[in-house]
C-alpha cells in the first residue's frame, strides 16, 4: 500500500462548512469571512446523503456543484466528504437491515448518525455507489484537495448479518472449531462450540453483563477485532469506489485519538494521511492531549497528520462546556503542530441553528458577527499560519523514547473480571507517557509492529496481552542496548487472552528475570509505598495493584514499604546483552514515575530536549526541509521563562532572535527555528 | 369554552375513598368517621374499571349504586371518578394495543396504572363508553358534585398507533415536509424527512439517548407537544361522553403541579375547575410548594382551584417517608387555601392493606383507630373549615408581580445538549419566584397567552423558547410602564427550538439593548461574582452559566467579579417608553435575587403585602365577596411575630381582633379578615 | 424424606477440579499436588454438559471415566457433578425455549451459565436424562462419594412457559380467583384478575419498576415463591433420576448462604447434606460470615454441613479483589468448622487460563508452582485436618439463643414501597445476630417451622411477614418461660403481604401489649436516641425508622430522646406466663443492641460460652462423639489472650494443655478439646 503525497504546499487552515443548512446569501458572507480569517480548506458534504440521494434511484448534485464552484471561485479548496455518515430516512424505512442492533439486542430505527450496520448489504451497496458517483463527477477538479470518507467511524452492531459475518471471520482466523474452543478456553462453563452456527454475537442477550463484563473474554475480544475490521471494511469499500475513478486521490477519514473500539493501527495503512478530531475535556492535562497527538502521529510511523476538527470556543456534549480561555485555542492549535500536525481545522465554520449540536462552538457563532473574541483569535491564528507558510510541512518529530500502546491489550485488560475494577488502560499509559513528556523527553508511541531501532528506551505498562513475537522483539531490543520497562500486569495473556503457561510475565520471564507469585488488589485510596534502592532513592506512593515478584535473575531496585509484603521486591532490573530489562509491579505515583523514567533515559544516554522543564511548559522539536524547530508552549496562565543553554535561532512567529532563553506570556507559544549549529535530538 | 359554576357553597373537605377494597361493615365505620372529622366530599370510583366492567360486554354498577346511596343517606357528596385510570386485565389480554410501548421501545403487558395508550382504538372506544354509561346512570343525582375523569394523566407511549397519529399531527402543524425539515433543521446530520411515513417516534430506538438526550431537538419537542395533546384528547373523549348525558356537569381531572410532560396551559380550558395533587418531598421549601399552587391557580387566570389530594401523614414513594410533623398537615392545607384553594382533600380515607401504596398515609391508618394524632389533626381542620364556611370561596389573590412559566420552554431548554448538564428549568424559576415570595410580594405565574396588564413587574429566567408574539407583547408591556426582567438564556430559540437569526436574545434584542457574545459554563461549585452598580450595591455569587453581554443601548447595573471577563457587564437595564427592560446573564444567588427583585418592584411602585417579612413566614391575600383576608403562615418550629402597620381586622380561626401585629405559634396559621378600611394590594 | 448418612469418616479436604480444561500431563501433576496438600475430595464434572453430550443423541463419558479412574487409583474420591449447570450451545440453538427471558422481558440466547429456564420442556427432558445416564454408569463406584447436582441454582425466568406454570401454581395455592384477588388486594388500582390466563409474570413489562419496585406486592411475592419452587423442581428431577439408579446415593447441590432468591428452608429436605459456597467480600465482618454458616447449619436443624467452595487466595468478581492475608484462609476454614462444617473445600484446584474466572484464585495459580505462600497455607491446613481426623465429625453446636430468619419476610419487606428505601433485611438481622455473637453467645437461626424448645431467647427484627401459626407458637414459647424480642416492623403482614386487621404488630399485639400508631422514616444520617430505663441504663443512637408505640399492657424500658415524640416509648416488655415479650420500635446501634441482648439472656438464664469476649475474638463450641470442643478464633492482626475460668483441656492443633487461658497469635486458631469435666453450654 502506497501513501499519496500530501496535497498542500502550505499548512491548511479551515474546517467543517455546512452550507446545506443555510440560504445562499449566508454562503457569500461565509466565503468573505474565510478570506478575512485566512481560511483556505473547507470540509464539506459530510452529512449530505439524503440531499445527494433523495431516493433510491435519484442523485442530485446541484447544490454540491454550486458549493464547489463557489470555493473554486475564491481560490479555496475542499476536503470532500462522501456524505455517508448518517443513513437517509428513506433507506432506513425501505431497508431496515441498514440500521444497527445494539448491545442490548434492540433493532434500531431511523434517527441519528453513526448508525449503519457495516455488514448490511444495503449499506454496502449504497455507500460505495454514492462515493463512486462523487468521484466520477469531481475527478480532476483541483478544488477537491482530498477525500473525507464518512465521519468518525465508531460503535458496533450485533445484528444477524454481523453475526453471520463474524462466523466467517472466525473460521478464517481459527480454521477449526477445535482451535477456536482452545483459544477461548471454552471448556470453562461448557461454552464449547460444536457448530459454527452456534456462535452468538457477544451482547447482553448472550455473554455480556455490561460493556466491561463478559463470560467469555476470548469471544468478546474477537468480536472487538471483528467489528473494528468490519467498519474498516466499510471504509475500504468507499475508498475502492473512489480509487476506481481517481487512482491518485488522497483519501482519509477522521479518527478520534484514543478511541477504544477501533484498532487504528489496522486502519492506518488504508488512509493516505492520518486525520483526527481533538476534543479534550476541560479536565484533560496538556500531556493527555499530547499523548493523543503522539498516538495519531505514530500510526503511520511518524508521518505528519491533520488536525481535522477542534472547537474554536466550546463543545456541547461535555457535562459543563467551559469556553476555551483567551489564547487557549491558539495554544492547542500550535500544540498539534508541535506534535506533527500539518493542518489545523475546526468544527465548524458556523453554529447550526437547530438539532443536537446547536450549542457547539464555531468560528461564526449564532450572532453571526466577526467583532468577537473568538473570531479575532481565529483570524490571528490564520495570519500566523500564513506567515509560517510551508516551513514545518512534512517535518518529523525525532524521539528516542517510546511508550507501548496497543488496542488489543487495551480491550483485553478491560474485558477481564478481576483483579480490580479500577484498572483503566488509558490512565496507566497516560501516567507513564506523562512522566517522560513532563521532563522534556520527545516520546513516540509504539506497538507490536513498530520498528524499535530508533529508540533508546521502550517503556510499557499493562502490556497484558503480548502478541506472538513481541517477547523476541523486546529481547532483541534489550540485547542490542535498549532499556525496556515492563510495568504492571505484563506478559499475562496471549492474543486470545489465554494466560501464558507458567503465568505472568509469560514469554518475558527470561528477559525480566522475575515471575509474579500473586497480585493484591486494594480499593482506591489504599496505598503502599515503593522504597527505591540500588542507585535510585526516595519512597513513593503506589496504588491499585501490588504484584508479588519472585526474583530469579535480577537486581532489586525497589521494595514495598508496608503490608505483609513489606520489603519484598516491586522494581527489578536485569542486564541482558548491552541493555537492561526493568520490571515494575505496581502503579506508581507521578513523582516516582518521573524518577524511574529519568533513570531509564540516563542509562540509555537519552537526553531531554531541554535540561530542566518548568511545570506547565511543554517542548517538542520538528525537523524537516524547512529547518529544525523547537516548540515551547506555556500551558499556564502565568508568564514563564525557559533556559536552553546553547539554543540560538529565530522565533518564527515574531521574528525575534533567541539566544539561550525563551520567555513566554500566559498561554504563549514560541517556535524557534534553530540556527544551523543549534540542532540537537 | 365556558366554565361551569363551582358546585359547593362551603369549602369542601374530604378525599379518596376506596370502599371496593373493604367489606360492608367497614363502609359504615367510615361514614361515621367522616361525620366526626367534618368530611363532606369523597372521591370514589377512581380505579374501578374492572369492577364496573368485568368483561367486554358487561357492566355492573351494583356496588357503586350502594356507595352513592350510602353517601347520599349521610348528606355527603361524591367527586365521581370515571374509573378509567388503569386498564382491566381482560382488556389488556384481549386487546394488547391498549398497553403502551415505552421509551425503550418495549411493548408493555397488563399490570400497574397510567398504562393506556392514548391512541389505542380499544382505549378510545371503551373509556368514553364507560364514562357515558356512568353519566347516563347518575345524571341528575345531586350526590354527584363533580366528575373526576381518570387520574393523574401522565407518561408517554411510543407505539405504532401513536407514531401514526404523530404523523397526522405533524402534517396539521407544518403542512409540508419542507416546513417540517426547516423547523427541525433536518439538514443537520442528514435527518431530512422525504415522506411522512419515514417519521419515527423519538425513543431510544431512534433519536433518544436517554430522557434528556436527543439527536433532533425539534422532533423531540414536537413529540412532547403531541403526547400532551394526545392525553388531553383521551381526557376530552370522556368529557364529551359525560357532557352528552349531562350538559352542565362539572368535570375535572387531577393535575400534578409542576409536572413536566403535560402542558397544563393547553389542558386548562377543558377543565371546569383546576384540581391538583400536592405531594411535596421533605426537601421542598414552602416557597417551592407555593409556586405549585400559584401555577395551578394561574391555569385559569386566577380562578380558585381544588387541592384534590395530599397525604394527612406520610407518603410511601419518597426514598424516606418522614411523617408530617404535628401541625404541618394543617399548615400545608391552609397554605393551599392561602394561594387560592377552594377545597382541601386527602389521599386517602383508609390505608389499603395490600399492594404498592399500603404504606401511604391515610386519615384512618391500618390500626383503624381515631384516638390518634393524625385523626385529631384532620378533625380539627375539618372543624375550622366548617367554621370558615363560604367566607373565602371564590376569593381572588391579587398580584402585581408575575413570573414567566412555560412548558415548551421547559421542555426545550432541558432537551438541549449543552451548554451545561446542570441546567434545570424548575430550579431557576423557583429561585426567581422565591426571591419575590420571600419578601412578601404577591406573585402570579404567567405564560405566552397571559394578560400582562395587571402587572407592574414581569420577571423571567430561561425564557429560552420565545413564542411568536411574545417579544411584541413584552415590549408593549415595558413601553406601557412595566418592569421586565430577562434572565439567563433568554430569547434563544423559536417555537421549533431553532435559534433566532442573530442569536440570543433574539427578538428581545432591541428591547433589552444587549446581545450575547458567548456563554461560559462551569462545573457546579465554581462561582463568579456579580458586582452591583448604578444604584444597586453589593456583590453576590453567581454560578452555572456566564453570558458575555455586549451592550448596544443599556445601562450596566452589574459586572462580573473575576475570570477573564471580570468587569464586563452581567446585569443591564434599558429604559423604553414608560418602563424598563432588565437583562441578567447568569444564575444569581438568593440574596442577589432578592436585591434585584426588590429593585424591580420599587421601580414599578409595587409594594409587598407586609413591609418586612421574617424568614420562614409566608403571607398571601385573598379578596372576595366574603371580605379581604390576609393569610400569615409560620413555616418554622418557633413562635413568630409579624408587624403589619395599619392592619386591623379579625382572625377568622380564633375570632381575636388584630391590630398591627400578628403572633404565630410554631407552624401556626392566622387568617385576618381585614376591617373595611384595611385592604391593600 | 430421610437423609442419607455422611459418606466420610474424616473431614474431607479438596475442591473443584476441572481436568477438562487441561492436557493429560497436567492431570498427573495435579494428583501429585493433591497428595502433597492432603487433598482427598474433588468436585468434578460441574460444567461438562457439552463434553458429555456433544449432540442431542450422543453421550461420551470417555474422559470422565479416565478422570474417575485416576482419582480411584490414587485413593481420592469425587463429588460428582451432574454437569447441567450451563446449557450446551447446540441445545440453545436447536431448542431456544431452554434459555431464559429476563426481568426486562428479553429472550436470552446461548452464552454464560445459570441460564436454563426451569420450566423449559427441553431442559426438563435433557437434564435428568444426563443425570440418569451418569448414575447408571457410575452406580456402585466407591470413588463417587457424593453427587453434586448442577451448580449454584439461582436467578429467575419470565418466559411464557414459566408464566403458564405460575398460573398452575397459583391455582393450586388459591383455588379460586376470588381468593387470589383478595390475597393480592387486587381491587387496588383495578388489578383484579378475571381469568387465570390474564395473570402476567411480574417483570419490567408488567408490574416491576426495578428489582425492588412492584405495583402488586402479592403477585411479586408469589412469583418469588414460585421461582424458588420451580428451580427446586428442576433440582428434584435430577435427584429422582439419580435415585432411580442408586437409591442410597448421597445427593446435594451447593447453596450460597444468604442468597435472597431461593428459600433454602424449602430446599433443605431435598438435600442429603447441606453444602454451600462462602465468598465473603473484604468488607464482611467475621460475624456476618458466621451468620451465613449458622444459617446453613440451621437448614437441617443443626446437622453439620459442607463448606463446598471458598477461594484459597482471592476472588475475581469483587470490585477490588484483595488477597486473603497470611493465615486468613486457614482462619476462615476453621471458622466454618467451628460453626458446623464437616468439609473444607476450595474453588478451585488450578486457575483457568481463559474466560471470566481466570483471575479467580486457586490452590495452583497460573504459575503452576508449589513453592508459594498460598500452596504452603493449603498444605498446612491439609495436614491439620488430617491430624484432626474424625474428632469433630458430626459434632453439634448447642445454642440457647435463636434469631429469626425467614426468606418470605425478607422478600416481602424489601418488595414494599415505603416507609424507607434504606431498609435492608440482611443488615438489620445481621446487626441483631452480631449483638449476641460478639458477646460469646452460641446462636442459632430459626424460622416459622423451627422447634423453639431448645431456646431461652428468641430474638427477631423485621418479622414483617408473620406466617399463620407463628404468633401462637411465639406466645407458647413466651408462656413457657422464653424471652422473645420483636424488633422493628414486626407483625405487619400475613403470608400474602396483606397488612393484618388492626395494623402492626397484628397477631402479636396481645403478646406484646403494644400497638404501633405511626412509623417515622428519616434519611440516613438523621438519628434519634433510645433512653433505657426500668433496669436498663444508658442512651444509644437509633436510626432508619421510628415507631410510635402505644402501650396497652407493658412496661416501658426505653423512650425516644428527641423530636416530637421525645419521651414516648420505643422499648417495652410484657410478662406473660413464665416468660417475657419485648418490643423494640427502631433500629438501635451496636452498643445498644449488646445491652439489650445481654439483658434478654440474663432474664433467660442463658450464659455466653466465655464470660468476657475481647473484640475481634470469636468462640463457638461443638459437641459430639469425639468430645466437646471450644473453638477460639482471632480475627485481628494482633496477638490476643482470652480468659476462660475453669476451662481445662488440650489444644487439638498443637497438642498443648490449656488451663483457664487461651493465647492466640494474629489470625490464630485454638481448638480446645475439653477435659471430661470442663463441658458447659
Amino acid at each position: 500500500m502506497t501513501t499519496r503525497p500530501y496535497p498542500f504546499t502550505k499548512l491548511p487552515f479551515g474546517g467543517d462548512w455546512n452550507p446545506e443548512q443555510w440560504e445562499r446569501p449566508v454562503w457569500n458572507e461565509d466565503v468573505q469571512l474565510f478570506e478575512h480569517a485566512g481560511i483556505d480548506l473547507l470540509s464539506v458534504n459530510i452529512f449530505a446523503w439524503t440531499a445527494l440521494q433523495p431516493a433510491e434511484d435519484t442523485y442530485d448534485f446541484t447544490r454540491l456543484d454550486e458549493v464547489l464552484a463557489l470555493l473554486e471561485s475564491r481560490g479555496l479548496r475542499a476536503c470532500l466528504g462522501t456524505g455517508t455518515a448518517a443513513i437517509p430516512a428513506w433507506m432506513a424505512t425501505a431497508f431496515p437491515d441498514v440500521m444497527r442492533v445494539d448491545e442490548q439486542g434492540r433493532q434500531h430505527r431511523f434517527g441519528g448518525r453513526h448508525n449503519a450496520c457495516p455488514n448490511s448489504p444495503t449499506y454496502r451497496r449504497f455507500a460505495p455507489a454514492l462515493a463512486g458517483q462523487l468521484a466520477k463527477r469531481y475527478a480532476g477538479r483541483d478544488v477537491v484537495a482530498l477525500w473525507h470518507v464518512s465521519n468518525e467511524y465508531g460503535g458496533a452492531c450485533y445484528c444477524p448479518r454481523c453475526e453471520g459475518a463474524f462466523r466467517v471471520w472466525l473460521r478464517e482466523r481459527y480454521g477449526t472449531l477445535e482451535a477456536l474452543n482452545h483459544a477461548w478456553n471454552a471448556a470453562f462453563w461448557s461454552q464449547t462450540i460444536t457448530a459454527w452456527d452456534e456462535i452468538i454475537a457477544p451482547n447482553e442477550l448472550s455473554v455480556q453483563g455490561g460493556e466491561r463484563t463478559t463470560a467469555v473474554q476470548g469471544l468478546t475480544l474477537d468480536y472487538q477485532r471483528f467489528m473494528s475490521d468490519a467498519l474498516l471494511g466499510a471504509y475500504r469499500l468507499e475508498v475502492d469506489a473512489i480509487r476506481a475513478e481517481i487512482p491518485d486521490a488522497v483519501i482519509t477519514t477522521n479518527l478520534m485519538g484514543t478511541y477504544r473500539p477501533l484498532d487504528y493501527r489496522a486502519w492506518a495503512p488504508h488512509l493516505d494521511v492520518i486525520a483526527w478530531d481533538s476534543y479534550p475535556s476541560p479536565q484533560d492535562t496538556p500531556a493527555a492531549i499530547a499523548l493523543r497527538h503522539t498516538l495519531m502521529r505514530s500510526l503511520k510511523g511518524g508521518q505528519p497528520f491533520m488536525l481535522m476538527e477542534q472547537t474554536p470556543s466550546q463543545q456541547n456534549w461535555q457535562a459543563y462546556n467551559a469556553l476555551k480561555r483567551p489564547g487557549v485555542m491558539r495554544l492547542q492549535s500550535w500544540q498539534a503542530v508541535a506534535h506533527g500536525a500539518d493542518a489545523v481545522m475546526f468544527f465548524q465554520m458556523r453554529r447550526s441553528v437547530g438539532a443536537c449540536e446547536k450549542f457547539h462552538g464555531a468560528v461564526m457563532e449564532h450572532h453571526g458577527r466577526t467583532d468577537t473574541r473568538v473570531f479575532r483569535e481565529v483570524a490571528q491564528l490564520g495570519a500566523e499560519l500564513k506567515a509560517l507558510g510551508s516551513a514545518t510541512l512534512g517535518a518529523r518529530t525525532p524521539a528516542r523514547v517510546a511508550v507501548w500502546f496497543d488496542w488489543p491489550a487495551w480491550w483485553a485488560v478491560e474485558n477481564s473480571s478481576g483483579p480490580t475494577a479500577a484498572l483503566h488502560y488509558l490512565r496507566e499509559v497516560t501516567a507513564l507517557y506523562t512522566a517522560f513528556h513532563s521532563q522534556g523527553y520527545a516520546v513516540d508511541l509504539v506497538g507490536p509492529d513498530s520498528d524499535l531501532s530508533p529508540y533508546g528506551v521502550v517503556a510499557s505498562t499493562l502490556l497484558y496481552l503480548l502478541p506472538t513475537g513481541a517477547a523476541e522483539k523486546l529481547t532483541a531490543f534489550v540485547e542490542g542496548g535498549g532499556m525496556f520497562l515492563a510495568g504492571l500486569m505484563s506478559g499475562v495473556a496471549d492474543e486470545s487472552d489465554r494466560v501464558f503457561p507458567g503465568g505472568p510475565p509469560g514469554p518475558l520471564k527470561e528477559l525480566l528475570g522475575v515471575w509474579v507469585e500473586e497480585v493484591d488488589a486494594l480499593p482506591p485510596g489504599e496505598t503502599n509505598g515503593v522504597v527505591f534502592q540500588g542507585g535510585l532513592s526516595g519512597t513513593h506512593d503506589c496504588t491499585l495493584l501490588f504484584e508479588q515478584l519472585r526474583v530469579e535473575d535480577a537486581e532489586v531496585l525497589g521494595a514495598y514499604a508496608q503490608d505483609f509484603y513489606a520489603g519484598s521486591p516491586v522494581l527489578t532490573r536485569r542486564r541482558a546483552g548491552e541493555g537492561q530489562a526493568w520490571k515494575l509491579g505496581t502503579s506508581l505515583d507521578a513523582a516516582g514515575l518521573r524518577t524511574l523514567t529519568r533513570a531509564l533515559c540516563d542509562e540509555a544516554g537519552v537526553r531531554p530536549l531541554v535540561p530542566e522543564l518548568p511545570a506547565g511548559l511543554e517542548v517538542t522539536q520538528r525537523d524537516g526541509d524547512g529547518g529544525s524547530f523547537l516548540f515551547v508552549l506555556n500551558h499556564t496562565a502565568q508568564e514563564q521563562r525557559l533556559d536552553v543553554p546553547g539554543l540560538t535561532g529565530t522565533d518564527v512567529l515574531n521574528g525575534e532572535a533567541v539566544d539561550g532563553t525563551v520567555t513566554l506570556p500566559p498561554h504563549g507559544v514560541r517556535i524557534v527555528r534553530r540556527d544551523a549549529a543549534g540542532a540537537t535530538a
